[in-house]
């Protein structure tokens, strides 16, 4: 089975300019900071990066951008999610054609889709491209809560190879490992979980975090991966208040922000988002003060 | 205050030809059933019309057929919801220009919105028309759950004129009735909660019913505005199976089965949505039935 | 079928003296005030009479004082809700032996009961017992949440001919009366939701309120009986913000406190329940002011 | 700081006889297999020990029972949670002068207890006990979800020195120990959240499942104290079935049967409590067996 991720998967966000275009030259610095600092594989056009705000032509240029600027040096996981199965396809087509390594996709709820619906979807996408897909299941922001076993079910796809649960509930987690073995590859999208995930077995951990503090989310894949909890915890601990604040902000808005603190150019938000207000700043800046100590 | 509607207002579906295009002749006839009813107001673009599943220029297209078809027999009032602010308002100013009395905006989400992200959404499109607004509050499809002391606050813009209550809380309409007044115009968009809305004080009952069950719908209107409430009762009761079953299935896969069934041309619905299963429709042939008796 | 009551169901609460007994004579003037204020019907021993918090002999001693203030004016439904079905049996008996109209039961979760246990429990009971039994569903007391499907088998114990819902969704009550035809006998126990019950054909209110606002609260009745719906509509939002409040504060604190800035000694809360705050009896007094405008 | 907890901490069940009579012959007989099974705790009169359902003598004979039995092989943490802080008070007091190590408060809801008192229900017991108290926090049983900050609130009370989580949310532990640091005493009460409470750094793992699965149990425990979460992994899933299967069907009836099943004497259950279904004995069965592969 084609696995392509492990480690920390980091997110950029989608910067615009004041004129509320898509600022791609911002975007490639954006992603460079990022392979820059490590990470083990890039994600563009995820929930950081705004996708369902894009138009097909601003998805396409952020697509091709990123793999210009990785170059190779990371996999890329490109979101293609939409509201129909038709645009899902296109984005897909374009997103193997441009170089991707992968795709994620993410069941965009309007209307409340059957279980049969999703299948069909993911089904239909997957006839549709040779590369894998990574199912990713986030009520909070796509409006659909992909059962466990409809999870289960969707992994009988071929090319869906991967899992992202964003739920924050790790035995969401346990029953894929429990049902499916130690073979399948799950991925933790719910950043102050990131320590039940990894104990609980996850491949990876998909994140926007990467954009303000590399090293916390490295230090603590890198003790996973050699069995110490202990210090897995510790690491986990200093990051906890940071993971909390960018969630409940608003990953888009939180980590703008915190680029901007560390001094980072990042761009406008496109409405109806917008900033951080000045006190929301000061608590994230206390807070990533808090994680280099 | 500008307050165009009462009463009974129609949702007609957005039907697609086997090729997945917008099919407007047959868009045009199932609106003039809806009139020819005697629907107090037609409301194209709504959750009914899968208005997000649509691009630009098929709602456009379904926009100005409306108007056309309509031809001044009853208000109209136009969906023009859209992810971003910017797209919000050049649909809504397109809604003006091409006749609607009103829109209608419903804020989607994927990102949460912030209370005041969603002020000012509604302000700059207020800003930008002259027409009245209903702000219309649908968690369970838009996925942003607005407060009442929001919806409270979103009719102090000028022309948020109405509100649209779909949460299938009576008790959210009590609070706007006891805070505002007798003067507030809110309108229930929840089907099983029609008798109680009325009984609430609402000015009207947004659904797409109608497509199925006209004269139960108006007749159930035309009792309260008798303040008959034992008759009003006696009809609620006698369509609640069938208003619970079409929500419980999705609003346009069931009145798409519910037009087939009654010999009606209905076409066919945009993938990722399917049609109703055959058990499915053979429910939905019993309750319609059990309406007519 | 035997069904003793329609209109106002009032509930006394359970006054303590200072050093934490039940004060008898106390309690008896105040079931005299509702009685005299015209209740329909008088319940002891519900969430507002604090039933779980008293011993077996405080019971007993709440049951025969009401039965002799009441002497027959009105008919009585006494609670003997109790974890275990032994002691349920226990209390159902001596209510009927005391003289009690009907007893009402809600089933007490510490362990989530299944539908079965539920209905074993109500059967054994009814078993026990000749007078009526009123099933009372309300989950944010008694944590269990009984389905409508569930509450519809019940009815078919024989003794068992009245439900009391208090969930606060009126489709609940919806259902009951769509599946069980005009001649069920269902009763509405959340005071906001009052107006909406009576419209979807509730037999009456269980309701605190009527220690404090007797007239409103029959008010409310009368215009209901007379199909006056626009009347009805008016009483209710007058008393609504106060019908919420004592609601959001706890029904055995808010009438307490009320008694008290009415005048009427109310005597002691049982710890842990402790006295509104100052603030709060502040907010209620504004409240009652209002209702008497 | 007195914390005279931590491990495995397992829970008798309450039997009873034919006659619904405590059972306490048979309750010492499954004690001892629990110590003699090598927990490190012993806790009579939880949730497993159906303790609200118990008379005030049936609750003192089990105390005694226990620490008759036990007889200093391992500490004892008694179960006195009350309805009422007078009856909370009492059995605090009879627990320590029996001989427990600490009591085991859960803040039993009928109305809803304001943070204020619960703090002061908790204080009140305090003052009237020398030995320390674990609180407790399971809003599925008790009806009430303390706050991670009021839970932080109260280990200000001097002997309030441990906490009980049963939420399932292991974000709940972390809050409290990123509040509080290393030396925060917190147990977790929701057995599939085993392996991940103990990555969050819980002290231990209260459990009804020692009295069908201790090796399982102590194996877990055992790795987690070597910092081998490979290993613990393993173990862990590989008792994560029976775990999530004992809390769904609820735990006194399931390890009950499980009891049975083993070929062990467990009595009978309290009504309306009932015995698991023969179906549901079967997969108990299965289940059991495939732990022990």
């Amino acid at each position: 089975m084609n696995i392509p991720f492990k480690g920390i998967i980091a997110y950029p966000i989608t910067p615009f300019t004041e004129q509320d275009k898509v600022d791609i030259p911002l975007f490639k610095t954006l992603v460079e900071r990022l392979v820059a600092a490590g990470a083990h594989g890039i994600a563009p056009l995820g929930s950081t990066g705004v996708l369902p705000y894009l138009t097909d032509e601003e998805k396409e240029a952020v697509t091709e951008a990123t793999i210009q600027q990785v170059a190779g040096r990371a996999p890329i996981l490109a979101g293609v999610s939409n509201l129909t199965t038709e645009r899902t396809i296109y984005h897909a087509r374009f997103a193997e054609k441009a170089g991707a390594d992968a795709v994620m996709i993410i069941p965009i709820s309007y209307w409340k889709l059957t279980d049969e619906e999703i299948f069909r979807h993911y089904e239909a996408v997957a006839n549709a491209v040779s590369i894998p897909i990574m199912a990713y299941n986030n009520p909070a922001t796509g409006g659909v809560d992909m059962s466990p076993a409809l999870l289960k079910r969707l992994l009988q796809i071929p090319n869906v190879t991967m899992i992202k649960e964003s739920t924050g509930d790790v035995q969401r987690m346990h029953y894929l490992r429990r049902e499916l073995g130690e073979e399948v590859a799950f991925y933790n999208g719910s950043n102050p979980l990131a320590l039940a995930a990894f104990s609980a077995g996850a491949n990876g951990w998909c994140t926007a975090a990467t954009n303000l503090i590399p090293e916390l989310n490295l230090e603590l894949y890198s003790a996973i991966s050699e069995n110490n909890y202990e210090l897995a915890r510790e690491v986990f601990y200093k990051q906890l208040r940071l993971l909390q604040f960018i969630v409940n902000k608003g990953l888009p808005r939180a980590i703008q922000a915190g680029l901007k603190l560390a001094g980072v150019e990042a761009g406008y938000p496109r409405l109806p988002l917008k900033p951080l207000t000045a006190e929301e700043t000061g608590q994230l800046q206390a807070l990533l003060q808090e994680c280099l100590q």
